[in-house]
């Protein structure tokens, strides 16, 4: 069956909101002897936030056949990952902003140790969540431990992070710039979809490049709708510092290639990502389908 | 086969130094495109250190008959997890410290954001070896993971730290500390002793038990004895500063229940160890006994 576009909007608001609430009672059986460091963790994980990246896994698990309900666990994984690099990239040794979902970052409301705390225990809770999770053979959630930890480490988010921080002030061409988007951001959202399509190991090696090629294009394609809107946004819509690269001289896609050619290379990156799909079914791929569009039109 | 004393200190020394080497090479694999996160993490990693807890992995093994080689990325991976705590401990958010093992902190030589994410980085790691592990079945590595993750985040060390930033300035009792202690570095000592002990999935319940009781007893020791030290030797002979806890006004072992109580509790744990891994045959526990008088014989 081929769901009209506002179905798919409807089974992906439903998937999100079901979501929330699968990702707070994960975090309640998982509580700790610290009442403040709970506080802490919470408030970074469950305080707003678009779930992209729990999306992407039930849409990638969709994809191949595989229902919502045994990738939960995976999708959790995925957000308290990505959570612990908010609060870390947040801190003033880091990016030092204030300003995060709109409301005050975490260690503005806890301190500075507690809000370092809170993002390695959210490291630890994303594999921690996987290790014992019921859901899946046990050699499926491996391939999904191993996805997660190749895409966040030395070789994955930490060293995106890291080669921003190198370059503050110094030149960097657009060649470089894509190295350490594909670091800083990418591969977690390759990260995702691969979380999501290992749960059916009868995938084709096709259907496979297919999804990689996928998630790299989208990957790609929300760094640059992410500078586009640093450029064109305001605090207020995005919920975080708008302008802030210009401001630390950072550079962006847009100010190495002019804004015109940035959104020309957004629209290339959305038709190939819409192409790339291609290789799974068609009543399976809307929600993949749905998600490049809600992410190259993203107002926030 | 029961090894003399001195035989036993032999096969001690030579795992550990066989250890390095391995470490060394699985660092090496994995590292990144970042230069200064590589080499930030490399000092972290392998600048020193006394691999405690790669040893009670070891020991755990051969203590169930799993040789050195089967446990080797079990090893790496709870001495990466135990080098990313000691730097974000040390950062001045936290623990505001300048020395560490006889060198400058990770954050003095390196500046605090690039400490902080090779922290981040050395975490993903530990788990990053185990996920790509060749080594034992993938039910047993899966075993580990959650070991090596319940004791680290909101449940285990991660607590520790933030019941003892919490505590600063306040008056604490016994049990109080000793909870904090537990969760702060007991639970990854036992972690230690798990991952290596799950090797054998045909264990008894008595040997399990007989290890998880000589795990808790050690975790304990090593910290009576830790606070033994920071009151009576020199910061030359520790590495790092000594008599911090009684100039931050920290409660420790030594001040709730005085120096020779302490002493008489760390004898008590010393003799309980050494009688619970007597459920392990006598040939294949010498390693743990030894660990046992190393550490509570520690000058360091």
């Amino acid at each position: 069956m081929i769901l009209a576009p506002s179905a798919q909007l409807s089974w992906f608001e439903d998937t999100r909101v079901r979501f929330e609430s699968v990702l707070a009672d994960k975090l309640g059986q998982f509580k700790g002897p610290s009442d403040v460091l709970n506080d802490a963790v919470e408030y970074a994980l469950l305080e707003g936030g678009k779930r992209l990246r729990a999306m992407l896994v039930f849409s990638a698990g969709h994809a191949v056949g595989t229902p919502m309900q045994q990738l939960t666990d995976s999708a959790c994984a995925i957000e308290a990952m990505h959570a612990y690099s908010l609060v870390h990239d947040d801190l003033p040794s880091m990016d030092n902003d204030v300003l995060r979902r709109g409301k005050p970052t975490c260690h503005v409301k806890f301190g500075e140790a507690f809000a370092l705390l809170a993002g390695d225990a959210l490291q630890t809770a994303a594999f921690q969540w996987l290790a014992q999770s019921q859901q899946g053979s046990v050699s499926v959630r491996m391939q999904q431990i191993a996805a997660l930890a190749g895409a966040s480490g030395l070789q994955g988010m930490a060293a995106g992070q890291a080669i921003d921080l190198a370059h503050v002030g110094k030149p960097m061409d657009l060649q470089a710039l894509e190295q350490m988007h594909a670091r800083k951001t990418g591969d977690l959202i390759r990260a995702s979809v691969r979380m999501g399509y290992v749960s059916n190991p009868g995938l084709s090696p096709v259907e496979q490049e297919g999804l990689e090629a996928y998630a790299h294009c989208l990957g790609l394609a929300y760094q640059v709708i992410d500078d586009i809107l640093d450029v064109e946004s305001t605090s207020d819509v995005l919920g975080k510092t708008s302008g802030k690269d210009a401001l630390n001289n950072k550079p962006t896609m847009v100010s190495l290639m002019g804004l015109e050619q940035a959104r020309q290379l957004l629209e290339q990156l959305r038709k190939k990502a819409l192409a790339a799909c291609e290789v799974i079914e068609q009543d399976r791929r809307g929600p993949l389908e749905t998600l490049v569009e809600l992410i190259t039109n993203r107002k926030s």
